[in-house]
């Protein structure tokens, strides 16, 4: 599925998987080492259901991995996706350092600023 | 509103914003220069009201600024939230470094790479 997928649409399941507070810690979780789904889910206060859920979107993402280790599935992190999510943003950041003197300078007039 | 989030829930906002395609678009038109409402949804085969949607998540994520001029609402990129996004990804960077040959060596091994 993953290597047929267009990368805008690709970005797109990064971004909503990331999206998400859950998905996040978990993807911190397995950055400090693969564990199992019962490991993984163990700190949350959500039932197993959900946590697995959170857990596939992670893997369509393309930033999770499962291997089975005959009836254990092992969850691994695969961080490689989050290059195009910080590449996108990086895009953006050549216009931070031209307009942001001009919108801070902008809004100040405005009254509007933060 | 902006101002009593957390960073984690404005991270959130932020995220969900640009986790849409339309949303990223309208972001990239409005780094072009500010525009108003009704030229911005101009280009998308869509309504005014889900274009005006889109604008309204863009703006809770601190993303776009809406200005009145008369009878006119004016709208401006403002990318300041997507450094916290870049920042986050970066977090990541030391561990793409540290464990890509590792990773996909592993995956290799087990015939499960892309």
């Amino acid at each position: 599925m993953k290597l047929n997928m267009t990368p805008a649409a690709e970005l797109d399941h990064v971004l909503v998987a990331i999206a998400d507070p859950t998905r996040r810690a978990i993807l911190d979780r397995l950055t400090r080492g693969p564990a199992r789904v019962t490991d993984v889910a163990e700190p949350f206060e959500m039932s197993l259901a959900a946590v697995s859920k959170h857990i596939l979107t992670l893997e369509r993402a393309g930033l999770v991995r499962r291997t089975r280790q005959g009836r254990e599935h092992i969850l691994r992190a695969d961080p490689r996706p989050l290059r195009q999510v910080a590449k996108w943003a990086a895009r953006y950041e050549r216009f931070w350092n031209q307009r942001l003197d001009r919108l801070e300078a902008f809004f100040a007039q405005k009254g509007q600023g933060q």
